[in-house]
């Protein structure tokens, strides 16, 4: 058991709006993705291409910073906020979008940048996930008929307790 | 000349889409409640009445978080990117008004919360107007007609340089 | 292999003062007790004895700051600075030690407070060992002689390089 | 009035021990030099020079991340902690030292640098104050005999209540 499940089981009272196993895998991810672009954006400033990878720093120190705040943001439990955590989320995710895209175009040049778009993808995918489950996601922000059917790329698929109407469809780069 | 404005002014080529004095304001006031905030969570616990305090504290210690991250990337200037400055102001307004909220119901008992209030108000408002100068505020994004007639509460019609055209509609990137 | 070594491995270039193994594990447990502080701050916040936890709360507070910056900073490799690396790990082992007193004062009662206190003293060893190894802790500045054997209690004797004199006592409050 | 001072006017309860200018004159110090040492840092990055700037990054975000947390951190008032507070102090004072001889070797050059060596010089000089109003600076550690003469560097001169000994140099790079 991870450390945030671990904690998120010892919490002191109910937590009925919580998805206990999206919630402590975003945690994680975010951590663990602020401290490996914090490592990246380091590595790049050793790197002789310095100057090409100015951007990617920037990308790096931007999501190292949104993602460990995020991480904190998470670890509370305040009376159900929407605007807050759906817009941190979306926050978290396009940082870690825009870290991932910055280091995939070094990855085959750079290890640490490949190990960096990895953890971001991960990142961008578990905030996306912690988004839906906590019906914070533009699925359900658009509204749901009956019968929703839940387009194949949104994760909260795998939540399903609709029943298959058609919604719009779900813009990537909504929050 | 606030410190933010300094370094801003001599930052190293040109800034177009950047209207420095929003920008500047947002990072000044970001600082100043992530400081304020972190300071009354921490008066809160010393109060007589720290059990009803707890929501207070919470929301202190996230706006405290959430604006100091505000404030580091806002001092950096990437590639334009919508979705992340977007989100992170949202996220940003959203942490001021919850500690505000909070506070102003202790504001009359606690001197320290009526201090974080009126800060965290004036980092609301700031993030608002940034988002607005950047082009990112909800009047934009609902997309305007031809004689914009920006609402009464959009903090950017004072900001008006539009005369009636036809703005394109916002990229998908948005919120 | 854990994500920290993970980067530092992918490091472009020498790091000959660098103990990895030291170095990669304090990274790791700066980060798990920053967020299991975060969390457990949080928990404290829900519990009926609230008013009893606030230095608790207090202490977790400043670890989880503490503990979080020195994972950053510890990430970076500059021209070797001894100042700064001592004195910040000196600081995150006071931080976490004092959220390990704290928490333990609470371990029976609450389970977080628990997993906080077992959390801060690994990083408070994790500290002491990365000092240790980068030549920074107190037996080692305050002068080896001849054959050193260090006190059984120094971390730093499982890489001894020393040949066996006596050791003034390393003071429990020293840097 | 600061808004450090304002808060800690509005702090319930007595601290006895805190020298209330030194303490907001740093925490202010500390958050200035955080966010200007962010944009200096980014504002690196822009240079044409910057292969020659990566060890001027590199301190300006080290010193950007301790100062913010030593602001935090001395923003709390817990039972007295010697150990904490004067390490972090110490830290602070040493990755603002190390920003700015990074930056005034291109003060010249780059006017973004001079702002931050100068903001980060105000920084080290703050927290030393700090540490000496608090009774943690070397010169007290060293114990003090009867009638100390602080040296004319130590700016606990200013606050002396000594009687005039001759005190050991006090080094400056010293915790």
């Amino acid at each position: 058991m991870g450390f945030a499940e671990s904690m998120l089981l010892a919490y002191p009272g109910p937590l009925p709006h919580v998805d206990r196993i999206a919630l402590t895998e975003c945690i994680e991810a975010c951590m663990e993705s602020a401290q490996i672009a914090t490592a990246c954006a380091e590595a790049c400033l050793s790197e002789p291409d310095l100057p090409e990878l100015a951007e990617c720093i920037r990308a790096s120190l931007d999501c190292s910073d949104v993602a460990g705040t995020t991480a904190k943001v998470l670890s509370r439990h305040p009376g159900y906020d929407a605007n807050l955590r759906r817009a941190l989320l979306a926050a978290c995710r396009a940082a870690s979008a825009l870290c991932a895209e910055q280091c995939e175009r070094f990855a085959e040049a750079h290890r640490h940048c490949r190990v960096c778009a990895e953890a971001c993808r991960r990142t961008e995918a578990a905030c996306e996930r912690a988004r839906c489950s906590a019906g914070l996601c533009d699925a359900q922000r658009a509204g749901l008929t009956r019968r929703p059917r839940l387009p194949a790329t949104c994760p909260a698929a795998s939540h399903a307790t609709t029943n298959g109407a058609v919604l719009p469809s779900m813009s990537t780069g909504g929050m």
